[in-house]
C-alpha cells in the first residue's frame, strides 16, 4: 500500500460519515414540530405506576409504544411480565414491556435502548402552573409530568431510528428497545423478565444504553454510577377507626404521634443517618474520586439559586456532590392516612403510614439495609411502650450501580457529544436510582452506558417538570451520532 | 283557698300535660319516616366547612334550613356576616346565618335552640363502609356524615316545634333557632354577629339550649361543661418547589425533617404535654370532681372494645374521664404538602404543614397557649440551625365553657328525661368543643344548657358517623317534653 494514499482514504471517509450526520441532522431540525406532537401524545397519558387506579392508562401507554415501533417496521412484542401484591395482598397485572427489534445484521453491533414510559404522581394543585398532562410549551421549555423522565428521552431514540430510516440510510448498528412501565415504583417484574430472556432477547446485545437521567449543569454529561434505593412504610395503628380529638384526645395513644417519635430518630438535624450500621457500609472516599469532584464543572451559588434555598447541607462542591452521588441519605416523604387537605380537621387518625426512602451507596446491600432500619425502628417503638402496632417494609430494594469510564463506550460517547455539541462531557454520578442498571450488569454480563439529554434543570419528581426543545431536538441529534460512533467500536474490546 | 282542693287541681294539671305529651310523641312515632327522609335530604349535601371548595354546598345548605322554617310560619331571616380570610389573604363569603322565631307571647318564657348544619370532611376513600352523602339504614342506624354531628338534632329540634303545631297546640314557649354554617371551623363571624344582635335578636331570649354532642352511655345526659381548642399550623418551607429525593437527597436540609423534629417536642410518649406553661395553667381537680366522676356510669372495658384498642393511656375511669373532660392535650392530625396518597413517590416536599390542636381547660387562654406554643415552636427550631423558615399560626382559638349544675335549666332538664326516658340522666363534660357556648355565655349573658340526643358510639368526624332511629326520634320527643318543663320555671330564678 501507497502510504502517501492512506490520508485521502481517511479523508473520504470521514467526510462521508460528516455528511450522513448532517443530513440526519438536518432532517431532524425538519421535523420539530412533529417530535413536540409526539411527546404531547404521550405526556397526556397519566401512566402513573405508584397509584393503582391509574392502571389502565399505564396499559394504553404500553399499547402506544408498541403501535409507535410496529408502524416503524420494527418486531415488537409486548411481553407479559405477571401480576404485583399490592399490600393488602391482592394482585394486580403489571403493564406489559414492550421489547422491539431494528436490523439483525450480523455484521454490525447490537444496542439495547433501555427506557420508562411510566411517571411519578402530579397533580395541579400539587403547585403546577400548567395542567401536568397537558404538554405547554413556554419560552422554548415543554412542560409536563413525564416529559423529562423518560417520555422524551424514549422519543428522541424512537426519532434517531426514524431518522435514518426516513433518509434510507442503513442504521450502523442494530438497535433493540425494552421499554417498561414501572420503572417509577422500583421497575417490578422487569427483574425475571431480564432473567428469563437473558439467553434469547439479550443474547445477541452488545452494549445497553440508559437515557434516564440529566446533566449536571449546561454541558452535557455521561453518567457512570447511580445510587440505589431502599423504601420504606412505617405503619403505626391504632383504634378500630379514626376517633374525634375532642371526645377520645387525652384517652388514647395516639398512632400519629408514636409515628412522629419514630422518624424523628432516623436523621439529625445536621443531615446524619442514625440508623447503626448504614454509615459504616459506605465505601471510604478516595483520593482519586475527591480530585475527580474537585475538577468536576458545579456552581454551588447557581445550584442554590435554582433550587430557592438560602443554605444547603454542605458549603463546598466536593462535599456536595459526594453527598448528592455516593453518600447514602434518608428522606421523608409523606403520611399516608393523617390529615392532608387543606382546611382544619379535629381527628386522630387510627392508621398512619410514613413514607421514607435511603438512598444507597456501595457498599450497602439492601437486604442488610432493610434489616437495619426494621430493627432500629421496633427498638425505639418498643421504648415508648405502645399498645399501638408498628410495622415496617420495604417496598423497594433498588442497588446503587457504578461503571468503568475507561470503556470503550464512554470514549465513543464522548466523540458523539463532540460532534454534536463541541465540547468535553462532564463525567458524573446520578444521585437518583436507575433501578434495572445493576440488574442488567449482574444479569446479563454487557456494559452499560448512560448518556443523559435531560437538562439539569427539568425538575424530575417535582412540580414543572419539563425538557427544552434545545435538549430533546439536539439530544435526537445526540443519539443518532451516537449509533455511529458504536459502530467504530472494535469488537475484540 | 281550701286545701282540700288543691290536690285535685294539680292532679287535674298534670294530666292535662301528661296527655298532651303523649299525643305529641304519638304524632313522632306516626312521622318517623318522614323525619328521616329529612335529614337524608340535608345529609345529601356536603356542606363541609372546612373545604373552601365546597362553599357552594354550604350556601345551598343555610338556604334549605331557612327554606324549612319558613313554610313552617316562622319569622326567618339569613343574616349575612361577612367574609373570611384565608390563609394566602383572598377573602371568602361566609354562609349566612339563620335566625327564626316562633311565638311572641311577652307571657311566656323565650329559648333559643342553637345548632350548626356544617359538617366535618368525609370522604369514601377514608374507610366508610357507605357513601358518606346518602343517608344509609343499616340495623336502625342512619349512616351518613352529619347526621349526629348536627343535622338530625338541628331536625329533631325543628321537628319538635312542627309536633305541636301540626296538632294545633300552643307552644308552651317561644321558640327561636340559631342556626349556623361554620361550627367545625370554629363559628368563623359568629362572635361578632352575636355582639351585633344581642339587644334585638337576643334581648328577649331567656335561655340558650345546644345539643351538639352526645351521651356517654345508653343513659341520657345533661351537659355542663365543654373543652375548647387552639388549633395550630406550622409551616416549615424549604426550597422553591418539591425535589427529586435521589438528585437532591443529601445536599438540602429538608423540611420535612425539621417539621417532624419539633413535632417530636410537642408531647411524650405517656401523653405528658412539653409546651412550658401548659399544665401549669390547669385547674386543679377538686374532691367533689373526683367524687362526681367516681359516681358516672362509664365501662372502661366497654370503651376500650367500641374504639378498638388494647390500653388507653390511663386504665381507671376517674383518669379517664378528667383527661377526657378536664384536662388539656395534643393531637397531631396530620400534614398538608407531603406524600400522602397511596405508593411510593420519591419526593422531597418543599413546603409541608402540619395541623396539630391543643384541647383547652380553664383556667387556660386562648392568647397565652398561642405564644406558648409559638414561642416554644420556633425556640426548639432555632436549635435546628436550619436555614428553612417555620411559621407558627393558631387557626382556631376556642374557649373552653363550663356551667351550673344546680340552675333550674338543669332541673327542667332531668325532669323531661324523667318523663321520657324513665331514668336519671348522668351529669357530664365534653372533650370536644363548642366554640360558641363560651361567647353565649359571656356576651348574652343567658343561662346555658347541653342537652344532646347523640348516641355514645355515633362517632361524630370519624368514619361510619351515624345517629340511631332510636336516639334521633326519642330525642325529639326529649325536645318536646323539654320545651314544657321550661315553661313551668320561675321567672324570678
Amino acid at each position: 500500500m501507497n502510504l502517501q494514499t492512506l490520508p485521502i482514504i481517511l479523508l473520504v471517509v470521514c467526510h462521508a460519515q460528516a455528511f450522513q450526520y448532517a443530513q440526519l441532522a438536518q432532517y431532524i431540525d425538519d421535523h420539530q414540530e412533529e417530535h413536540v406532537e409526539a411527546l404531547r401524545d404521550w405526556v397526556a397519558i397519566e401512566s402513573d405506576s405508584s397509584n393503582i387506579h391509574k392502571r389502565p392508562e399505564l396499559h394504553r401507554m404500553m399499547e402506544k409504544v408498541a403501535e409507535k415501533l410496529r408502524l416503524m417496521g420494527g418486531t415488537v412484542e409486548l411481553v407479559d411480565i405477571g401480576e404485583q401484591e399490592l399490600p393488602n395482598g391482592q394482585m394486580l397485572a403489571l403493564p406489559n414491556v414492550v421489547t422491539a427489534r431494528f436490523g439483525s445484521d450480523p455484521g454490525k453491533h447490537t444496542v439495547c435502548v433501555y427506557g420508562h414510559v411510566d411517571v411519578q404522581p402530579a397533580k395541579l394543585e400539587d403547585g403546577w402552573a400548567t395542567d401536568p398532562y397537558n404538554l405547554t410549551d413556554i419560552q422554548g421549555n415543554l412542560y409536563g409530568r413525564g416529559t423529562s423522565d423518560n417520555k422524551a428521552p424514549v422519543l428522541a431514540w424512537i426519532h434517531a431510528v426514524k431518522a435514518y430510516q426516513a433518509l434510507s440510510m442503513d442504521l450502523p448498528v442494530n438497535v433493540k428497545f425494552l421499554i417498561e412501565g414501572m420503572e417509577e415504583t422500583g421497575s417490578n417484574g422487569l427483574d425475571a423478565m431480564i432473567l428469563a430472556q437473558n439467553h434469547t432477547f439479550f443474547s445477541d446485545v452488545d452494549y445497553i444504553i440508559i437515557s434516564d437521567c440529566g446533566w449536571l449543569s449546561r454541558r452535557p454529561a455521561l453518567t457512570y454510577g447511580t445510587r440505589g434505593n431502599c423504601y420504606f412504610y412505617a405503619e403505626v395503628e391504632g383504634s378500630r377507626q379514626d376517633l374525634h380529638s375532642g371526645v377520645y384526645g387525652g384517652t388514647v395513644i395516639e398512632p400519629m404521634t408514636d409515628l412522629i417519635g419514630i422518624l424523628d430518630t432516623l436523621i439529625s438535624p445536621s443531615g446524619k443517618i442514625l440508623i447503626p450500621g448504614i454509615r459504616e457500609a459506605v465505601a471510604p472516599l478516595s483520593d482519586e474520586e475527591w480530585k475527580m469532584y474537585q475538577d468536576i464543572e458545579f456552581d454551588v451559588d447557581h445550584y442554590k439559586n435554582k433550587i430557592g434555598v438560602g443554605q444547603l447541607m454542605y458549603n463546598n462542591k466536593v462535599d456536595l456532590l459526594a453527598h448528592r452521588w455516593r453518600y447514602p441519605t434518608v428522606s421523608i416523604h409523606g403520611i399516608e392516612g393523617a390529615f392532608s387537605d387543606p382546611g382544619t380537621k379535629t381527628v386522630i387518625p387510627a392508621k398512619v403510614t410514613a413514607k421514607f426512602s435511603i438512598r444507597q451507596v456501595p457498599d450497602m446491600d439492601p437486604a442488610t439495609v432493610k434489616k437495619q432500619v426494621t430493627d432500629y425502628l421496633q427498638s425505639v417503638f418498643a421504648k415508648r411502650r405502645s399498645p399501638n402496632k408498628l410495622t415496617v417494609t420495604m417496598v423497594i430494594g433498588a442497588k446503587p450501580w457504578l461503571a468503568d469510564t475507561q470503556h470503550p463506550l464512554y470514549e465513543a460517547g464522548k466523540a458523539a457529544i463532540k460532534r454534536v455539541f463541541n465540547m468535553e462531557p462532564d463525567l458524573i454520578r446520578e444521585g437518583g436510582t436507575i433501578p434495572i442498571a445493576k440488574t442488567f450488569q449482574d444479569v446479563t454480563g454487557k456494559s452499560i452506558i448512560m448518556m443523559p439529554i435531560g437538562g439539569f434543570d427539568d425538575g424530575m419528581h417535582s412540580q414543572n417538570e419539563k425538557i427544552s426543545r434545545y435538549n430533546y431536538i439536539e439530544g435526537t441529534k445526540l443519539f443518532i451520532a451516537y449509533l455511529n460512533e458504536i459502530a467504530q467500536i472494535k469488537t475484540s474490546v
